[in-house]
């Protein structure tokens, strides 16, 4: 099957210790879209300006991804700037310029209507709304979030999450929607408010999921070198979905191994700055570290 | 085998946002040698003053713990009071006064002398070596530490590092260490000071394991209260050489099921003040935990 993901199409100027990386391709729906498409055919839903490098239209299609429902409008693209402190784990945010994104209300190409998996990356809880409306009973939704809608579009969130089966969110994110400190008790809290499968992410710990099946504690990928950590999250929820889209059998038989996938193709993402590792990615490569963490978590 | 452990015995007087302990049994030999004494023989290397109570003797004894090593001297016991923040991660010490601990010097009992299993509890660096330059020949050396050394006898810590097969730390300590925030480069750079095993304990995230046989990625059970961690580190590492020293074959073929043992003795010590809930716990209950957590890692 196909997963459709909808969310931000940016370029992104990304400064770290060591480097500085201006107008990488970015954005949540980028980074997901490319790691879904290492497991299936995946739509892409955004909305780029006229100032959009061929290139990165060059790689998107690299990857196979379906991109009749991303617009090219007159206007600048979404252009995110950010500085990462000295450990990688702290980032702000220099600049935020909308531009064609400030008008962004997507009309679903019809064919896209009828996509069985769909990802809600992280975009205004507004626009998930918008395009879930335009879905026909999709199989499985899975909505990502951040805490810029925690604080500015909490009530649109809080209604989103009643209608998705999947949320995604990481873990300072969950201390701020529940106000509580305690991860497991937050994911149940957070399982009230509607959603059957909570994944809380942790960055280098791994990510924590709390399902039908009970509580999966999943790894991350060990690595020596963080470049860029930016994307990460992203690519996580997108290798997830993509793995999930194609693999056999129930939700429930999958969402460990999807996350394990999800997992590593993150690990790559944040070897490099932007796209730059994950799109020099093998499947193989993927699957020699899938591998890789069966044998680390053995006991 | 047996497990002989040297480290502090202590009073601990501990303050959390919602409840405050004076006086209860703590030490990280104490924590350490209550969690080996679920799996094997255990001896306590320490020493207390004489108005430790005789409750805290019997709670040893109920463990079966060979307290023929322990020491109970003219003046007062060690006592360590400490509290902890509201999300129970950051803990500051308000007083230590060391009694007798301050001239602790211990010679061993003969017959402990050629105990096969030697855990060097946090505790001095210096005592650590005194305590093993009176060992023939055991089979496994494991010295644990803390922030206090790395500050003040690092010289002692970097010389014990060559004379111990494994050595545990938390990741914080890590860094300290190395001056290295990533922890696998840390890892790393510990195994070129000496130690075989290395395990960097990272709290409700777990513990990483880098020894002969790769990378472990140990899972923390998943707790919804915590009561009080003190002495969580201590529980690990003390429940990890008691299966260690009664498991039949090599080490490398049982240290990671060692670790995932101490992981769950110390989540019971988690969910209550000093050993109250680990000193309750049986040892069905440990392996009822254990076999939750080989579902919650299984993908």
């Amino acid at each position: 099957m196909s997963v459709l993901i909808v969310g931000s199409t940016a370029l992104d100027s990304i400064k770290t210790p060591t480097r500085e990386n201006p107008r990488l391709l970015g954005g949540s729906a980028s980074h997901a879209a490319v790691a879904a498409s290492f497991f299936s055919p995946t739509q892409l839903i955004g909305v780029v300006g006229e100032d959009f490098p061929k290139k990165y239209l060059d790689l998107y299609r690299k990857h196979k991804i379906d991109l009749t429902g991303l617009q090219i409008l007159p206007g600048k693209t979404f252009h995110w700037s950010g500085e990462y402190e000295i450990n990688m784990n702290n980032r702000r945010t220099l600049a935020t310029e909308l531009g064609v994104f400030e008008t962004f209300n997507p009309t679903l190409p019809k064919a896209h209507q009828s996509t069985g998996f769909v990802l809600l990356a992280n975009i205004a809880p507004a626009l998930q709304h918008h395009v879930l409306d335009q879905m026909r009973k999709p199989k499985f939704v899975v909505a990502d979030t951040m805490d810029l809608w925690l604080n500015i579009a909490l009530k649109d969130l809080i209604r989103l999450l009643k209608r998705v089966d999947g949320f995604v969110l990481n873990d300072s994110e969950a201390v701020q929607l529940t106000h509580e400190d305690n991860l497991f008790v937050a994911l149940k809290k957070i399982h009230k408010l509607g959603p059957k499968y909570v994944i809380i992410k942790k960055g280098s710990h791994g990510s924590i999921l709390s399902g039908p099946k009970g509580i999966f504690i999943c790894p991350a990928y060990p690595l020596h070198t963080v470049e860029d950590p930016t994307g990460a999250g992203d690519s996580f929820v997108g290798g997830m979905m993509g793995y999930l889209a194609t693999a056999k059998g129930s939700i429930d038989a999958n969402i460990r191994r999807a996350m394990v996938y999800g997992s590593v193709t993150a690990s790559f993402c944040c070897e490099g700055f932007g796209l730059n590792a994950t799109t020099k990615t093998k499947r193989a490569e993927i699957e020699k570290r899938v591998k890789e963490l069966e044998k680390m978590t053995k006991f």
